[in-house]
C-alpha cells in the first residue's frame, strides 16, 4: 500500500511509520550492518571487507542515495523474498567502493535471516510505541475507578437491566482485561522477538563453527536476545499475533460498553469529539468506533497468521511469505485501538445523575431477585417466588413502581420491617462486594 | 501503510497503485464532483455554484496543489471516517474560488456515500487489473491441457501415487476452478459494484424530492448502476470479498500442485525464475509461492469482513469501519496471486519424460486396484483380493515390480490372457474417460 | 460430539438430527445403494450382486441391526477418511448373504466419491429445513414492513441519534439484505449440490467406459445432478459456505438492530419470551442472542473452508479432511440463526408511541442539517452553518428544544415563514423518499 | 451434533466423551452441588436444603433418572442458556423431595457462573487427555532426534534441496516447537481455569457479604482456583483457545514434513498404517492428515472466539453464547492432531539410506555455496561467484555431477588442495553446527 488514506482507520501516524519502507530498509540494513560488524569482530570476514560495507551502508550514506523500495519490492515479488534483490542492491553499493568487499554483504546469512530478523526490528519498534498508549490507558482506567468507586451504576446483562453496581467497578473490570493482555503481549516480545541467524538450513554450516559467536556478537549489535535458529518454528511471531488479538479484544470490550453508554436514550458517558459530514448536532463515539473497527479486523489477521505456521521443512513455500504483510497490519490495527481508547479514555466524561435516573427508571424491578432472596428466609422460597412474579406482573400492567406495589402485599408486610423493605431496593445496599472487588481487581498483577 | 516493501508478496504495482493515497483522493473527488453536477443539472443546486466546484476540484488544479493525505487520514482518525476532514478540505479550495459555492459540497451526502462509493470505484479498477493477469491465466491453462491431453502422469491423492491420468485433464480441472470462480467474482462485482447516494438515514430527505434524478445522473457521471441506498446492507461487498476468496484459493490450488511437482524428487514441471540469496543452485517456486502466501492471508480477510457485517442501526459503530483496509487487502492478495500465476503458467516447462518415469517407478502397484477388477470379473471378487493384496505384499519384499509378480501367479495366468495382462499395466490403457472429462471441462461456461 | 447440549445454541433439533449418525450412515448407505443400482443397470456388475446389496443394505434391514457409528469413526482416523471402515461394514452384511456380491460394493467408487456425495445430500436436507424458517422470516419482515410504512422512528448512525425515517424501511432494508442472502445461498446449492462419482483419481478408470452412464443413472436414483468430478475443485461446497456467511450476516444484523431497540432505555420493540435464571424481571432478547452467537461463530468458520481449499493434487492430505465437520457446523449455526429469527419476527412487538417518543426526546436537533440546508438557499450557506452551529450550542447550553431556539433567532425569523419552521421540526416531512424507497426494496428480486 | 460421524476426522472417542450430554450435565451439576455445599457450609441457606439438594443430585440418583439432554437444549434456545432449563430441571428433582429446598438450588448464581465453571471443568478434563498425547509425543520426538542425531539428510527450502542437515536436528526442531507450545497451554489453564461465581452483575450482592467465603468453600469443593468474578473479561478462555492454535499448528507442522517425507518419491520416513478404500496399494500419511485437517479448523475456530470477546456490559447478547461449542471444538480438534502425531511419531520408520540417496542425488548442487564461500577466501569474492555459476549451468547442460565440473576448472584446481575439495562435498563436513543446536534445542525449557 503506498499511502494512509486507505488504511487510515486501522493504523497510526507513528505506527505506519514504523512499516513504512524507510523503516523496513532500516531494519534491513540494520540487520546486514551487524552481521558484518560480527562477523569482522570474530575474524570471519576481512577487516577491511568490514570496515567498507559499514561505511558503504552508513545512515547518512544512505540517506543521500536511497536504496529504491519499489525495485525491491518488485524483485521480492519474483523471488517469493525482498532479501535477494536487497542484497543485490547493497552489493552493488559496496562493489563501487570495493569490488572484493562486495562478496562479503550477507555472508553466511539467508535471505530468511534478514526479513526475520528485521521484523523483528519492527515489532520492538511498534510494541514500543503502543505502550506509551497502554500506560495512557491504564493510568486513565485506575483513575476513572478510583473516582467513581461509589458511583451506582445498572449493571446491564443481554442489554437488558439487570442488578445495581459501581462504575468504579465496571472500570476496574476494564482495567484488569486491558492490563492483564498487555502483559501476555509483553511476554510473548521477550520471548518471540530475538535474533534470527541460521543460514541456508539453519545450522550455521557456512560460518564453519564460528556461527555461534557472530550470533551472539550480532545480538549485542541489535540488542535483541539470540536463539538457535527458528526459521521454521512461528510460535514466537504467533504468540506476539494471538497476544496482539486478546489485548485489542479487551480495548474494544471497553469501547462496545462506551458506545452503548453513550447512546441518547442512556448517556451515561462521553466521549469527547466525533462529528459528523451531513449532521452538525452529532456527538459520535468515533473514539470507540476506530477501536471496535481494530477488533473487528483482527480476529481474521490472527487465524492468517495461525493458519500459515504449518511450515514446509527448512523454509515455507506459501504459509511465511504473508507474515511481514499480516504481523504488520495485526499490530497496526491493534495500535490504532489503544490510541483511539487512551484518547476517549482520558476525555472521558461522566454523568453520574443519569447513571442513577437510569436506575431509579425501572421502577425497582432489577430489585425482584433481591425480594426474592430476602422473602424465602421468611416464608419459602416457593411462596416468595410465586408473590414477587405475581408484583412484578402487576407492576408490569399498572405501571406502579414495583417497590410501591410489593409493598402493598400483606403477606410482605407482615414478613419484612420497613427497613428491610426500604433497603431491599436501595441500589447502595444492592452492590454486594463491588467495592472490595474493584479494588481487588486493580492491586492484581496476574 | 506508507510504501512498497512490508507488503511486497501481498500486492503487486499497479494494484498498489490502485488504492494509494492519489487514488482513494480521485476515487472521493470523483463522487464529490459527480453528485454537484448531477444536483446543477436537477436544479437542486445553483447552477453557479455547481460550475465553481467543478472547477475547484478540477484534476489539473488538484494536481498542482495536492490535498495533504496524511491530514485526512488523521482527521479520520477523530471521527472514525476520513470523509469529514475530505469535505472540509475540499469546501476550503471551493472557498477560496466562491464562499457561497462551498457550502454545496458534499449537499445532501453522507459521509458513506462518499467513502462507500469511492471503495466501488477502487474495486472496479483493481477488479480490471486482476481480468488481464485471469485472461492470462486461463489462456495459458486451456493451451496446456490441450497440449498435453495425451501426456500421461501419476495421479496422487494424499501425496501418494494412486493411479495414472493425463496432465491435460489436471490442467483442465484448474481451468475449470479458475475460470468457475472468476465468473463468480464478476458477477458478485456486476450486482455489488453500484453507487451508494442515500444522505443521512438512507431516505435522501435532504433532496427533497430530487434524490432519485440526482441518484440517476450521479450514476451516469460514475458510470455504475443506481441503487436503493444500502448503508448497512452489506452483502455486495462481501459477496465480493467472498468470490475473491473462492477465486485465490482456485489460483493457489494449482500452486500447491506445482510447488509439489517441481520438488526436486519429483522434477515434472518447473517455472523459470526462482533464485535463492544463499544457494545459487536453487531454483524455487517463487511465483507458486507468492500465490500460496496469498491463499495464506486472504481467508482471514474474508472472515474480517464477514463478522464486520453486523451493522448496527443506519451506520455501523465499528463493523464497518475497517471495511476499506479489509477489501483493499483482500483484493490485492487476491491480485498478487493472479499475477504470479498467469507468469508461473506462462512459463510453465512440462518434463512429458520425467511423468512417464515417475509413472513406471511404482513398479507397477498401481494397478492393483485395476486388477482386482479385472480378476473379480473372472474368479470373483475375494479371491481377487487375496491374490492381489498377496502380490503386492511379495512385491513390496522382493522389490520385483508388481506386474511381475502378479504375471507369475497361476490363478492369474488361467484367469488373464497376456494381452489382458498387458492392458493392466499399461497407463495408456489406465485413465478411463480422462480425455472425454477433459474436453468437458474446457468447454463448460460454469 | 455426542449429543445435544455443547452445540446446543449453534444448532436446531432438526439440524443436529440432520447430521447425526443416522443421517450420516443413511446418506452414505444411499449413495453404495444408488451405485449399485446405477452399476447393476449398465451391466457393470452382475444382476444378482446389485440384487444382493440392494437387500442387504435396504433400510429396514438396517434399522434391524444398525451399523456402529463409534466404530466407524474410530476406523476413520486410522486412514482419514470414514468411507474404509463403512464399506468394510457394508461388504460384511452383503458377505453374509453372498460372499461375491460382497465384493461389488463401492464398485469402482473411491473414498471420496462417498463422503462427497453423502455430504451433498446432508447439505441438501439441512438447506430444505432452513428454507422454511427462511419462508417465515420472509413473510414476518414483508408484513412488518408494510404495518409500519407511515411508522416515524429515529433513523441511528454510530449509534447516534440521526434524522427521521419509518419502521417500514428499516424492515424493508432488512427484508431485502436477507432475500438476497438467501438467494446467493439457494444459486450455490444448485450450482454445488451435485454427485460425486469419479474413482480413485477422477478418470472413471474402474468403470471402463461406462462410468459416465454409471454417473447418470446414479445421479438420477439420488435426484441430484451429474457433474464432472470434483474431488479437489471445492468451490462448489466453498460458495455454499460462503453464502451461508453472508446469509447468517444479513439475519444478525436484524438481530443486532432489534436486540438494540429492545434497550429499556429505548424500547421501541421487543422479542416475546427470553428469562433469567437469577433475575425474575428480565425480557432479554434471547433469540437475537442466539442469533448474534451464530454470527460470530460463522466466519470463523467460512475462513477454515477456505484456508483447507488448497488441495493437493487429486486428493487432499488434510485441506479437505475437515470439510464435514466445518460445514456441518457451519449450516447448523446458520440455521439455528434463521429458526431463532423466524420466531423473533413473528413474535415482534412495536412499540409505535414510544419510537415518537424517542424522536422527540432528541429536542429537534436532528434536525439542524434540515436546518442548515433550509437556510442555505435563503441567507447562503456559510451564514446557514453559523447560525445553526451557534442555536446547537445554546440548545444544548440550556436545555431548550433547538427547535424553540432556532425560531428565536432574527435571521431566522426573518428568513423563514411560520410554515417553513413548522415543516423543518416536523418528522412527517423529513423522511424524504422512505416510502418509495420501502416499496421498491420489497419488489426486487435481484 | 448427536453423533460420531459428522465429526469423526476433528476429535477423538476420549474428547468426543468429554464433551458429550453425559459430561456437559455432570459438570453443571457439579457447580451446583458445589454451590450448595459452599452455601450450606457457611450457613448461608439452610443446613437442611443443602443436604436434600446433595442427595436429590447425587450422582447414582441421576444415573436412574438421567436429566433430558434435549430437552435443556431446546429451552437453552428459548433463553439464550442451557442455565436456566437446567436449574428448573434440578429444582424439580429437589421439590419433589422438600418444597422449600428446591428454592435454594442455584441460590446466588447466575446463569453464567454455571456455565462458565461448567465449560472450565470440561476443559480440564479436555487438556488431561491430550496431555497423554503430549507425554508420548514429545518422548517420541526425543528418541527420534537422539537416534538420529548423525543421520544425514536433504534440508529443503521453498520444497527444494537446500543444503545437508541431520535428522536429528529437524527432530529436535519439532520438538522445540511443540514442547514450547504445550507449555503455553499449560499456562493458559493455570491461568484460565478458575471458578466463576458473580451472581447476576458479578458483586455477588445475592449473597449478603458471604460471597467471598462462598466462593473459596466452592473453589475447593470442584479443586479451582477462586477468582474475583470475570463474566465478560474472556481472556482467560481466550489465551486457552490461541494457545492451543499455537500448539495444533506446531504439530501440524511436523505432519506436514512427514506427509512430504512420505512421498513415494522422496521415501525418507514412513508412519505405520493409512490404507484406501479403492486401492489396496496405498499406504497413506493418514495421520500427519488427520493433524493437518485439524490445523486446517482450528484458526478460524480462533478467529470466532476472539471476535465474539467483545462482550457487551456485565453479559454479552451474542459473543459469548458460541464459546460452548467453539472451544470445544478447538479443543477437539487440537486433541485430535495430538491423538494422531502421537501414533505417527511412535510408528514412524525412517529410511536413513533413502535420506543420503537423495542427498546424493543433487548431483553436488547443493555444495555450490559452500563452493563460493571457500574460494572466495582464495581467489575473491567476484570470481568465485562468476566460476561456481559457470560450473553450475554446465552441470545442469551436461547432467554431470557439480563437484566433478567443478574440479575440473583450472582455477578451482589451483585454489584448493584435494582435500579442500573433498570436504567441501562431502555432507557430513557440511552440517555445521547440527549436533550443538540440536543438543539446546532437547535441553531448552523456555
Amino acid at each position: 500500500m503506498t499511502g494512509y488514506l486507505i488504511d487510515s482507520l486501522t493504523t497510526t501516524d507513528a505506527l505506519a511509520e514504523a512499516f513504512s519502507d524507510a523503516s523496513v530498509l532500516d531494519a534491513m540494513v540494520a540487520f546486514e550492518v551487524a552481521l558484518t560488524r560480527a562477523s569482522g569482530s570474530v575474524g570471519m570476514i576481512p577487516a577491511r571487507a568490514a570496515k567498507v560495507i559499514e561505511e558503504a551502508l552508513a545512515p547518512e550514506v544512505l540517506a543521500n542515495r536511497p536504496i529504491d523500495a519499489r525495485e525491491i519490492a518488485e524483485g521480492g515479488r519474483t523471488s517469493a523474498t525482498p532479501a535477494i534483490a536487497m542484497v543485490n542492491a547493497l552489493k552493488d553499493r559496496v562493489r563501487t567502493i570495493d569490488r572484493d568487499s562486495a562478496g562479503y554483504v550477507h555472508w553466511t546469512a539467508t535471505s530468511q535471516d534478514v526479513t526475520d530478523t528485521a521484523l523483528v526490528l519492527l515489532l520492538r519498534r511498534a510494541v514500543g510505541i503502543i505502550a506509551k498508549d497502554q500506560d495512557r490507558i491504564r493510568e486513565s482506567l485506575k483513575n476513572l475507578s478510583d473516582a467513581h468507586a461509589g458511583t451506582l451504576m445498572l449493571g446491564r446483562t443481554l442489554l437488558q437491566p439487570a442488578a445495581p453496581m459501581t462504575f468504579g467497578l465496571k472500570a476496574a473490570g476494564w482495567y484488569r482485561a486491558v492490563t492483564r493482555s498487555w502483559h501476555r503481549l509483553i511476554d510473548a516480545c521477550e520471548h518471540g522477538l530475538v535474533l534470527q541467524y541460521g543460514g541456508a538450513t539453519g545450522t550455521r554450516a557456512a560460518a564453519s563453527g564460528r556461527g555461534a559467536a557472530v550470533a551472539v556478537a550480532m545480538a549485542s549489535e541489535l540488542g535483541l536476545r539470540v536463539a538457535v535458529p527458528w526459521h521454521t518454528d512461528r510460535d514466537g511471531f504467533g504468540s506476539i499475533a494471538t497476544a496482539s488479538g486478546l489485548y485489542t479484544a479487551a480495548l474494544a470490550k471497553i469501547a462496545r460498553d462506551i458506545s452503548l453508554l453513550m447512546q441518547a436514550e442512556v448517556s451515561e458517558v462521553a466521549e469527547s469529539g466525533g462529528g459528523s459530514s451531513s449532521m452538525p448536532h452529532k456527538r459520535n463515539p468515533a473514539g470507540c468506533t476506530v477501536a471496535l473497527a481494530a477488533a473487528t479486523r483482527v480476529p481474521g489477521l490472527v487465524a492468517a497468521f495461525l493458519s500459515g505456521m504449518t511450515h514446509e521443512h527448512e523454509r515455507s513455500a506459501g504459509g511465511g511469505q504473508a507474515e511481514w504483510s499480516t504481523l504488520a497490519a495485526l499490530v497496526q490495527a491493534t495500535g490504532a485501538a489503544a490510541a483511539a481508547m487512551a484518547r476517549v479514555l482520558e476525555g472521558l466524561t461522566v454523568d453520574v445523575r443519569r447513571m442513577r435516573d437510569n436506575l431509579d427508571a425501572t421502577g425497582g424491578t432489577i430489585y425482584a431477585d433481591r425480594a426474592v432472596t430476602l422473602l424465602t428466609g421468611k416464608i419459602g422460597a416457593d411462596t416468595a417466588h410465586t408473590i414477587v412474579a405475581k408484583v412484578l406482573q402487576h407492576s408490569r400492567e399498572s405501571g406502579r413502581r414495583f417497590s410501591e406495589v410489593l409493598l402493598s402485599q400483606s403477606e410482605v408486610a407482615a414478613a419484612l420491617s420497613p427497613e428491610e423493605l426500604a433497603g431491599l431496593v436501595r441500589p447502595e445496599s444492592a452492590v454486594g462486594d463491588a467495592e472490595a472487588l474493584r479494588v481487588q481487581l486493580l492491586s492484581e498483577r496476574d
